[in-house]
């Protein structure tokens, strides 16, 4: 029985800007050297063949989107479809469910971001195993973390009593918490912070769509029986997605189901939100610092810097706790506890159409 | 009568790293845009006519001198002659009085750096002319900056009781002093900043010369008889430099002699020493920034930084009294008060023989 890889890349990442732009969000970008994200994100499934991997994006990246997938996928069977629009979580997940039914109505899918760090593949793959255990039993699979700080940055999820095998019934969703709650939920056993990654069978999924996003559901039922490479497919997904709304699958199904299992997960996990959580997935040296520069660059009384120069010597005197982004065009300096704001100079740059910078 | 204009142009500018490097130190930089500093020294000295230029530079650099003081010098004759090997101010100084001497033996002569700051090109050139005129009396005369703020990065000079004209006697030089006692010097109205400009007639610097360093005299007598396109010269001047010490023109000359006065100078000056001195010959913006970068530059909660990127869009967020210095293979953040640590920077890099970034 084929698992059906579902993996959300339709990001516009502008929060590693200056070095993910547009047309390079930050699943497509190499963070670390090497692979991009997505294509980790692909390697990091193949192991549990037999898989076939459905690629959701937008039409910008759909390109390099697929020559990404392919140059990783080896023989594994690969769709890339491009949404005509971003419509959040639920319109691509009710896509590539009513994709996926059309070939395989039974079938598990997991869904998964393309922009997330793993530390332990192994681990990560036999908690997906547990979860497609459980999924079996018509439940939604929530793959919940186990929290190990008290992160403000994260939503949360409640888990209740015990499910099948070692799922939880999910008590509620939380929204990114205060920092006194979230030092409750890690006292408590009961949190564990919410992925983004799920599993559940393609009919489950359809029906619970069904009950809880009628309209998203009516609007795609036609377009998953056309196959991903049917000339008519972007027209009829453009006039499908003209009338969906934009809404998360947790607010549009998760959060008002009540099949709804959280799979407790320890695997190092991380969603890089920012450049502040590069050190979380990099390793940093005796000072703190995490450095991505060319040969030759001298630190001086440096501490605990995140420094991604891949092409310049950099000197760094005298400074704490900044991020320092060189990229070809344009530079960012900022505090580290500010680097958020990257979003603002996006924002800037957009209103004053410096799009080449975008 | 011609003025004998005597550029000192040998510097080798680590301080101005990275932007200034071995093959293009601070003078041959155009750190404001447009012309280098020394482009502006030849400049400045231009409306003095009838002037004669003659400048001092080393080997390695002397085609881009030359290259750089002939494309605005206009039909003012030029030497440009290589120091075989730096040996601070008192040989190049020795140089140029013997070379001046052989065409002109009571000539007077202004020496002057090839990298300062000068805001008030009018009042320089008055300056320059009263100080020509206290020479004729067979003085050393030095350009003595009259203080605005108690440096403690300058030398001063002070002065006794009048001289010449408006000249006054230099009672001593006193190193880089502590603040205290700069403060006192300021308020005193008798010291001034060794601003290392000088005015004096050829026949009385070589006087002074033989008596206090009759080495130097001796060792450069056959050389400035020997024109400085003769084929010969690059010969007789390693010969003569092998024998040469370093010594500055201060501490050999000037701080024995009994024939220096000091002529009061106010024209707006700076010796640009590092790259914190940028605002005092740059105009900061609102927020204390001195910005030179490209369009598009966003600066967010971001006051009182020194920018210099002129081929980036740069992006600050929250931070403050950094001085970035981004250039096409290397890139500085520091720390304001800490810029001068730039020479360590430089230091490493040549230890390492990472020769390209110097």
């Amino acid at each position: 029985m084929k698992l059906h890889v579902v993996i959300l890349a339709g990001g516009s990442g502008t929060r590693f800007w200056p070095l993910s732009r547009a047309s390079r969000p930050k699943q497509l970008m190499s963070v670390f050297g090497g692979d991009s994200m997505l294509q980790r994100t692909v390697s990091r499934v193949l192991p549990l063949a037999p898989v076939q991997v459905l690629v959701v994006t937008n039409a910008a990246q759909k390109d390099e989107t697929e020559r990404q997938v392919r140059q990783c996928a080896g023989t594994v069977p690969i769709t890339v479809v491009a949404e005509p629009v971003g419509r959040n979580t639920a319109p691509a997940i009710g896509l590539a469910a009513a994709m996926v039914s059309a070939v395989d109505p039974a079938g598990l899918m997991l869904v998964l971001p393309a922009d997330h760090f793993i530390a332990d593949e192994d681990e990560f793959r036999a908690t997906v195993l547990r979860g497609c255990h459980a999924a079996e039993e018509r439940v939604l699979v929530t793959m919940g973390i186990v929290p190990t700080s008290p992160e403000t940055g994260y939503g949360y999820i409640e888990a209740g009593g015990s499910g099948a095998g070692c799922a939880r019934l999910v008590r509620r969703f939380v929204e990114k918490p205060p920092y006194e709650d979230a030092l409750n939920y890690l006292a408590s056993g009961s949190y564990y912070w919410n992925s983004g990654m799920f599993i559940w069978r393609a009919d489950v999924i359809r029906q619970e769509l069904r009950r809880y996003m009628p309209d998203l559901d009516s609007a795609l039922a036609q377009v998953g029986a056309v196959a991903a490479d049917n000339a008519r497919l972007p027209e009829l997904l453009a006039q499908a997605y003209a009338a969906i709304p934009s809404q998360s699958i947790d607010y549009g199904v998760l959060e008002r189901s009540e099949r709804v299992v959280v799979i407790p997960a320890s695997f190092g996990w991380s969603d890089v939100g920012s450049w502040n959580a590069l050190p979380e997935v990099l390793p940093a040296d005796d000072s703190g610092n995490v450095v991505v520069a060319a040969a030759g660059t001298i630190l001086i009384d440096a501490p605990d810097n995140i420094l991604h120069a891949p092409d310049k010597m950099v000197a760094l005197i005298g400074v704490k706790d900044l991020v320092v982004v060189d990229t070809k065009d344009a530079l960012l300096v900022a505090r580290r506890e500010r680097c958020q704001e990257v979003r603002k100079v996006v924002d800037q740059l957009a209103l004053r159409g410096l799009d080449s910078y975008l």
